[in-house]
């Protein structure tokens, strides 16, 4: 798996929008922003001493944040340089921190600057008396902009403004599936999957919400939207081969597995790297955000060191360890909780 | 949650045996192994530049190592610096790293060089026509060492060498909680939850494997080895109460915040922190033992450079972002996959 690629390369660093970090950026994308001086603020953090790309903090409010970063999207869009906007669908993402809207964004640039995106998926499944637990799969149209004709989960979409994450499974399974309110009333939510996608297209940050529903024996999904061009059930052995075939949709394949694994299909007894399995399920994606926590942390310290100093200034009696040769740990450890 | 507190302090150290990383280890710790230097080699490796500690790699065999390191144990036993060692049992954990036995410890010091533990979880669980979803909890006896007197899971208990996973669930259910085998062949794997819980004792870096089983509603599960002193029967809307509190055993509540979060009990529609708490029940222990593949990235780094370096001496015209400030991340970033 591909995923987190990159990371100790070195080459990513966060982006901020009125001091919260909304995203992280590659060099190939700060290579282009690094010519709109006037949009993009390009620094090192004096206390984290991180590279930082910021979206100029003098702009006054939502709307100008908006226009001033299309602006600038619109022109790399001309220009051809990224895959990711050839995609452009005059759809906007809002960009959050905290519960807070910050600005909106094209849809198709969200993985050039790696927004944390959220969806919703559905596992529907039958309890079949003969063949034990089935799966229903997608198949997508081939005419879709993203993954044409590969297999996917029963039903799946993208968060919006407005729309609450069980209601949004609700309007997915009609829309996608023609689910019926008397069956979607099962619906049971199971959890969430967090995984960090990288292709070239961006970044793909992602959390799925997942959702269980069993469905009676005698139910056939057909879809609503022309994005669909069939459903299949499959028995659960034949969904744990085809889920890691480059025929099933990459990032969707995380909620099937993850699936798979609560209700039994996937042991520890069976695969040796379980464990990895079901930690790469659970990408610590908040770890990749934390720009201000780690900023507020590092300040705390200078500030608690300081006082101390002034307390004690030449009383080290509290410390047995100073010879040793203590250093930090300095890779890949979360942040405290 | 106090987990993985300690991490962004820089007093954790990887424990290596064999050049294996099988441990961390605290400062307090260190403070003790360092006045044992025929046994621990305390030093900063010059390519990580971590500091490390690593049993004495002179050592002959598992032999050697199991005695040369039970002889300090017993040593800081004597000198009570550690209420870890005041729980000695006599019973051994075998230290292993890519399923080699490299040495085994007495459980009881564990905690104190951070070694991984693995054990088994069943929610019992019953589906009651009025209440809903139940969930069977237990209350530890008030004479066990650990956690006297505190709710737990239903059944629970640590892996032991030789016993597969299943097995163990199984082995555990007849033992706790009189299980018998026509009901305990309902048993689903369910996953696995993994946290870093840290105390007095020591560090608890844990990975559960999970098993759901669901109950008929007149079994009533009783002990058979002296260590439970009650079973109740809750509705799943108490026991998401009942785990927050200080009466639940702190390294259990992972296990069922699990269960109710797969069983639609804790959604995100519900809880603002649906995500992160997710993320703290899946903490990447993975990447806090990761020494040897970090030392093989930065080796590997090195010969590309080195590789390059001979082939382009002066030539950086691939690269037009020379004067760009920028930095590598440096926090919280786990490893690529």
């Amino acid at each position: 798996m591909s995923m987190l690629k990159g990371f100790h390369k070195g080459d990513i660093r966060p982006f901020l929008v009125e001091g919260q970090q909304v995203g992280l950026i590659k060099s190939d994308v700060l290579k282009q922003l690094v010519k709109y001086p006037e949009v993009f603020c390009i620094r090192d953090c004096e206390q984290t001493k991180q590279g930082l790309v910021e979206l100029n903090p003098a702009f006054r409010d939502y709307n100008e944040r908006t226009e001033q970063l299309e602006k600038v999207l619109r022109n790399l869009r001309s220009e051809e340089l990224f895959p990711a906007l050839q995609g452009w669908r005059d759809e906007y993402f809002e960009v959050k921190s905290d519960h807070r809207a910050l600005l909106k964004m094209e849809r198709a640039a969200t993985p050039l600057f790696g927004v944390r995106k959220y969806g919703v998926d559905i596992n529907g499944y039958v309890r079949h008396p003969t063949q034990g637990l089935c799966i229903w799969l997608q198949q997508r149209s081939n005419t879709k902009e993203t993954w044409p004709g590969k297999w996917d989960n029963m039903v799946g979409g993208g968060l919006s403004v407005g729309f609450g994450i069980k209601e949004t499974a609700i309007k997915e399974a009609a829309e996608e599936a023609s689910i019926p309110s008397d069956l979607v009333k099962n619906l049971v939510s199971a959890g969430c999957v967090s995984f960090f996608f990288e292709s070239r297209q961006g970044l793909f940050p992602n959390t799925e919400y997942v959702f269980d529903l069993e469905l009676p024996l005698d139910f056939v999904p057909h879809n609503a939207d022309g994005e669909v061009q069939a459903f299949e059930l499959l028995p659960a052995k034949e969904c744990v081969e085809r889920v890691f075939t480059p025929d099933f949709k990459t990032t969707s394949a995380p909620v099937v597995i993850d699936f798979l694994i609560r209700h039994g299909h996937i042991t520890a007894d069976d695969v040796v790297d379980f464990t990895q399995i079901v930690e790469l399920l659970h990408v610590p994606l908040q770890s990749l955000y934390i720009y201000k926590t780690r900023l507020e942390q590092i300040q705390k310290q200078q500030k608690q060191q300081q006082q101390q100093q002034e307390k004690l200034p030449n009383d080290e009696s509290n410390c047995n360890c100073g010879s040793l040769p203590i250093k930090p740990l300095e890779n890949g450890h979360k942040k405290a909780a």
